[in-house]
């Protein structure tokens, strides 16, 4: 069977539409976003709403648990969805939840969005004291149920004691290297290198404020980082976690920033002038335009075979050995 | 392989003696009662504590959630448990939240626990105006997922009226003919002969509240009861659920009574003078005990072929052609 095509990260305003254009690109799995700020019941809310999509258009999608509905998802031409936290809120201060939520098909995990959390430091706080005492057990608790740490928005010190601490390769699911573009999200070559090291993933994020000359980044030049991070820290652990965030209005993206953690305006990655969501790069608008990277890969010379773990073989392989219990 | 023993109620004070007595008494399955009054978030709760005795117990027990699961009990030695809600509380107001709780692994829902419910109306109630617009909605929804609809506590109108609005046999899990013993709770000729003909099953109920002479009732009488209940309706749709609240203290009980919807003590089944639970009568005390059940069927006249159906047969067809999706 064809190498599978998966993208690490979206977070959309789901739609018929969306979804259709995932099966126009050929997308056999997408790793999507079912929470930011919310309380374990807030993001049950999200799962019942998306469990209303799987019942409205089985021909198109279903919920994916294992790196089998991958497989399952191409041989009968749908898109398998699989769900992760962008913040550790749904399992509030109960380590219970973590095996709960994995239950109900939760497969990801970041243990910060962008602040401090209850187990470890976001990429925007002054100082980082690494992982809490719950951190750790967590962490020790994902690891034994089959869900994946997500570092994406965590500071350096928390990434590096997650990728130490944890007995399983964790993840960085949408983020750059800082030494592209010294974006406060984008990673330290020695994050990647430690992160890698042990077996880690890396998903290239296509978010603008991610991106060199944000959204004027050109193919090329994107394509040349990939090529960059696989000679420093091999082709194997790089995947695609675009971070698109299409026809969202831009009061998600304000919501994202400030939940309700702040009473203030933060503009994240953007600024007073430039507040709401970037528009995408020309070569990267939805999910139809996977075979422009594909392309972009090919032509700053990578292989078939490269191309095709970056673009979904090395998630597919990270996802068959990350989601079933500990052995 | 060998027709499983199967008990579809149990809501003991949970311990390793019992899961170890569960064992001795070789009990391939039992679906034990994770929630009488407990909000959604409560429910997750005791789902959790429960996730903590299969992590500790994992020679003795394990989470079932279809037929399957019986069988590889049987095969490895252990106890297969399912899940049911005594009352829809879980569910709050919230359709969607059947799903979701048939993810987690909730295989039964009582539509009401002896008050009037969202859906139904209770046993307990004066009046009984049957399913409510919602109950109708839940009901079919409940099919569609594969949750057993369980009308032990409910009031007659709304049971007849579940049983004719499901796609699917439902169950009353625990409870007996009030034509032998007319307790509030046991059920009418009626209501039965309306179950079994659609398919659906009885669970014989050993809590003395239940039984002809209490505590005092004899194993002899329960049988011939069963016989009875066979020449009726059929051996076919009989099956065990004890009620076993094995090592509970009298709080528990009157917490099943009066929950938080109360201000008044409300002796239900009991009195003021029998407030606490009942004893056992002397031939079931425990899951060691199931042995005297199937002697004593036997005795009465069974054939073993019955006598295999009702111990544990007839719930492990019904398990298998009610868990999954509806086709």
């Amino acid at each position: 069977m064809k190498t599978p095509l998966i993208d690490n990260l979206q977070y959309a305003n789901w739609s018929q539409t969306i979804f259709r254009q995932m099966r126009a690109g050929g997308v056999d799995a997408v790793h999507i976003t079912i929470a930011y700020h919310e309380s374990f019941r807030e993001m049950v809310l999200n799962l019942e709403a998306f469990n209303r999509w799987f019942e409205r258009f089985p021909e198109l999608i279903f919920k994916g648990t294992c790196a089998a509905d991958v497989r399952l998802a191409q041989s009968t031409g749908r898109t398998a969805i699989f769900f992760g936290f962008q913040n550790p809120s749904p399992i509030e201060d109960d380590i219970g939840l973590v095996e709960i939520c994995h239950q109900l098909g939760v497969r990801f995990m970041q243990l910060t969005y962008n602040n401090q959390s209850l187990l470890a430091t976001g990429c925007y706080e002054d100082d980082d004291t690494g992982l809490t005492r719950m951190g750790k057990q967590v962490v020790q608790e994902m690891n034994r149920v089959g869900m994946v740490v997500d570092m994406s928005h965590s500071a350096d010190r928390s990434t590096l004691e997650a990728i130490e601490h944890s007995s399983r390769p964790i993840a960085i699911t949408h983020a750059n290297p800082h030494w592209w573009h010294p974006a406060l999200r984008n990673k330290s070559d020695d994050v990647l290198k430690a992160l890698t090291g042990r077996g880690g993933m890396l998903g290239f994020s296509v978010y603008p404020h991610h991106l060199k000359d944000g959204p004027a980044c050109t193919l090329q030049s994107f394509c040349e980082m990939v090529a960059e991070a696989a000679s420093r820290y091999g082709a194997e652990h790089l995947g695609i976690g675009t971070d698109l965030c299409q026809d969202q209005p831009d009061s998600i993206v304000e919501w994202m920033r400030v939940g309700r953690w702040s009473k203030m305006i933060d503009y994240g990655e953007g600024s007073a002038t430039d507040a709401g969501f970037p528009p995408m790069p020309s070569w990267f608008q939805d999910n139809r335009d996977f075979g422009n990277i594909s392309q972009g890969l090919l032509d700053v010379g990578f292989s078939e075979d490269e191309m095709d773990g970056i673009m979904g073989g090395n998630w597919f392989k990270f996802y068959d050995s990350s989601f079933g219990p500990e052995t």
